[in-house]
């Protein structure tokens, strides 16, 4: 049997495999698959999110240029992430507090439950603070200010909408300490450019630095994956390698993909990525 | 009407589009597909080779690298390329001659016919010597030595499985001149590491030389790309940056995907992959 992603409406990705849970929750339609080649797959509307073999990509990606190119991030607010990859790569780090905003409980049940692999206890750990709530609705209401965001959301399509607006990007600034940094997806560049492109502009308008990192990941289809980093001060284009390097060493931190040389490789964008966020 | 990929038993791109050719050759099952978001596209016993929309990535990344950090390319070999991508990336530099050894005339016959846009009348250009005929054998053969040999050919199933032989590296070290490089694709990382980790063994025992570049392609599902670059002296890590950029800024290159920057990211590896190739 085969289980196809139905995100994009011409180009389509199917993997061996069956159904093992189905639900309609308020917010979205959940469901895990058991894969032939991938383990355990999470779709959420239909749209990969994350599976057992390959996350480790998009998790590390995510956290490990953010956290050792900041000089001393020690409050971390995730928005979403509910499967819990972030918090697992997250707390290799000697950080103070990471706060989850996660939408959708079920996404975290589903995901100790049928993916315990990716978050690898690190709900139990007691510097996370949980919350079940809208992030755009947290970042505007919160008085707290945090040195990383970390938004780890689907396309915006469905709940996730609202974390693509200015108005959100807005508030990001405002929680952010003023050496913050934000990260976030922003879909494939092939088959996603108008995400990517219309995310850039809105970002760079907030923030003084402004980034975008490629990566490449078997289940995200469509040539790179895209992420945009966004900054108040620091320039992750003339960060010290050297120093990330050493830390980096330091922490042990025993990743599968990233390393700082990636971290430098990713920013390199290609003529016509250039061309579309001119 | 959806057209599917079949070279993975467990894993499938399907694009939505209609087959307009198919033949049966001597070599290999041929089929075109007109297709919505990768415009005209070729399969080879049901493996894309090539697609109107992203041929250019992998053809940018398979002749520039080489062309720019070669000193002085004057003869060039290329294996297969039927579609003629090469050819069109391959002339915009003042090289004497490219010898095309290509198996099946039929692949060079469908892409003229129904993808033109690649080749780009590359196929009239007065450099070129095309011969119908099994490459390995070729090079066996020919007294001629090259600069650069480009191995531009499907996977090692089929006409290509001799392509992939400790033997033909052997005689394409032979037809290289004392600075020659050879470079050649060896499949996604993650879906055919076994490709990679086996061709990456045999050439390195044969090449001084040996690095891995990594390129995302949309249409080649499962993660990056591989391609082995492998030289009798250049080492292409140790390049001159500074240099690359001179001469592709004098020679006006046009690239879409390619520059030098992103040559030299293409070269750093996730560790997985350090550790695959140890």
């Amino acid at each position: 049997m085969w289980c196809y992603e139905t995100l994009h409406p011409d180009i389509k990705l199917g993997i061996k495999g069956k159904s093992l849970y189905k639900k309609k929750t308020a917010h979205q339609n959940c469901q895990i698959s058991k894969t032939k080649d991938f383990g355990n797959v999470l779709f959420l509307d239909g749209a990969i999110q994350t599976t057992e073999a390959d996350e480790y990509i998009y998790h590390e990606m995510l956290v490990h240029p953010l956290l050792l190119t900041h000089p001393k991030p020690e409050n971390v607010l995730i928005v979403g992430g509910g499967d819990g990859g972030v918090l697992r790569e997250l707390f290799k780090y000697p950080i103070k507090e990471a706060i989850m905003v996660e939408i959708d409980r079920t996404v975290i049940d589903l995901s100790k439950k049928y993916l315990p692999k990716i978050s690898k206890g690190s709900f139990r750990d007691n510097r996370l603070g949980l919350i079940i709530d809208d992030g755009a609705k947290y970042i505007k209401e919160t008085p707290k200010k945090f040195d990383i965001v970390i938004v780890d959301s689907p396309d915006p399509v469905g709940p996730a909408n609202a974390l693509f607006s200015k108005k959100f990007y807005q508030g990001v600034s405002k929680v952010l300490k003023p050496n913050g940094v934000m990260i976030r997806q922003t879909g494939s560049v092939f088959l996603q450019s108008e995400i990517l492109k219309s995310n850039y502009r809105r970002i760079k308008k907030i923030f003084p630095q402004t980034f975008i990192q490629l990566v490449s990941i078997p289940t995200y289809i469509g040539g790179f994956f895209s992420f945009i980093i966004a900054a108040k001060k620091i320039n992750f284009l003339k960060a010290k390698k050297s120093k990330i390097k050493k830390k980096y060493s330091k922490l042990n931190l025993k990743t599968k993909y990233y390393n700082p040389d990636i971290q430098f490789a990713s920013l390199q964008l290609p003529n016509n990525l250039k061309e579309l966020v001119k």
